[in-house]
């Protein structure tokens, strides 16, 4: 049995505490919740905690809350020697308090409290100064269901910035084509299929071979044509910047 | 029973064929492929012709050629007065040989001769100058299961212009994404789960709503992290423009 505090109760540990409770390999002792507003809509069987000096040592604490807090939480923590993780992405592991076994749980998905993780298909990236921690980190992960990849500070800030492209980004370019299909009435349900292939395609074959379109056939008319119909400079810039890019990557010129 | 021709094996042609011929509906009396070393895997009870000159009137005639042969198919037919349709999303309608009753049957879904198309899942775009063409084509649409949108020439060279934007422009940047993590000895196979679910959330919400990360809450911290991190100047202005439309859109300065 892992037992494990979390403190904050922002999406990440929100959802983390959800899934956890269902686990009989792990035992939530203290869940700190700064914030008396909160709802739950699970039933937890642990104590709830209001402030941080109330906590005690777990095998596992869990510090869920935004990046410029995660340093200081770490040195108020009133007890020191167990390992104390955080679930950021871009966070230096040495960002932690010293007095700690420091490490990274960080799950790699967009998360939004509104709708269920399901934790199987996250993975989560492991990072810990010992290996024992190492183990017991993909332990819990294990205990959720998700694939644990063990990497260091520098290829999680790297991930992070990747997720950025293909999560932000990526639903950013949905809004622009949203946006421009909505200004000509043109319903964007029309899109969806499209959308959800693109994702699919790649999840078996390389987004190299996945490309099609204008700009890797180097269609000159059509790629005049589209420029034509934006009138936005900024959708326009894009446009140009992700043709020449495509191009780029496939050697047209 | 709707009687068609089909001009042309590339992507297009090749999956509506197949995808024509299971339909008890629908009859193809001939298809023309000019390239004779085009491999069927699907049984055809047509004709096969190798010249433009042996294709006898049908119901519709469907041209799914390159969009700059378009025009010059539609001259070539040797027939007029039935309707004859591109599947082009930017070809304009008056492309097509006035000599016709002329039509847009044109399905958004990103082809590759590879993977079978569920048509199903694909959105179909009529277009056509009298209102039993429509019906004709709707009907078309309805026989391959899919759902047929009428719209004009505009409205269907905007769409196509949005899918460049969800499909090539999003693929190219799940490729930077590729890139950037190879560089530092990430697998891609991590960020494929957070790839499905961005494509999966906006089938229910709209993208507007469905925005979070660095960008979105005005992170300069983490943002100026990630610009230090990337070393291709077209990613790094890829970055910095997709993070200024986003606060854009959002109205974060």
């Amino acid at each position: 049995m892992i037992v494990v505090n979390i403190i904050g109760s922002g999406h990440v540990g929100y959802h983390l505490c959800k899934a956890l409770v269902k686990s009989d390999l792990v035992s939530i002792n203290q869940w700190l919740i700064r914030n008396a507003t909160t709802k739950i809509d699970f039933s937890f069987p642990g104590d709830i905690v209001r402030s941080i000096q109330d906590l005690k040592p777990a095998d596992i604490t869990i510090i869920a809350v935004h990046d410029d807090a995660i340093s200081e939480v770490s040195k108020d923590i009133p007890f020191s020697n167990s390992l104390v993780v955080h679930t950021s992405g871009s966070v230096n592991i040495h960002d932690l308090d010293r007095k700690h076994h420091r490490g990274v749980f960080y799950p790699l998905q967009s998360f939004s409290k509104s709708s269920d993780i399901h934790f199987a298909a996250v993975p989560i990236c492991v990072e810990a100064l010992e290996k024992t921690d190492v183990n017991l980190l993909k332990a819990l992960a294990a205990a959720l269901g998700s694939t644990p990849y063990k990497m260091n500070t520098e290829q999680r800030q790297t991930l992070h910035l990747s997720a950025v492209y293909v999560n932000n980004f990526v639903n950013q370019l949905y809004r622009i084509a949203h946006e421009i299909s909505d200004a000509k009435h043109i319903n964007f349900n029309i899109l969806k299929p499209l959308i959800l292939e693109t994702a699919k395609k790649v999840q078996d074959i390389s987004p190299y071979m996945a490309q099609t379109g204008p700009a890797i056939r180097n269609d000159k008319k059509t790629i005049t044509r589209h420029l034509k119909l934006i009138d936005n400079d900024t959708h326009k810039a894009i446009y140009q910047l992700l043709t020449q890019s495509i191009k780029d990557t496939h050697g047209r010129r």
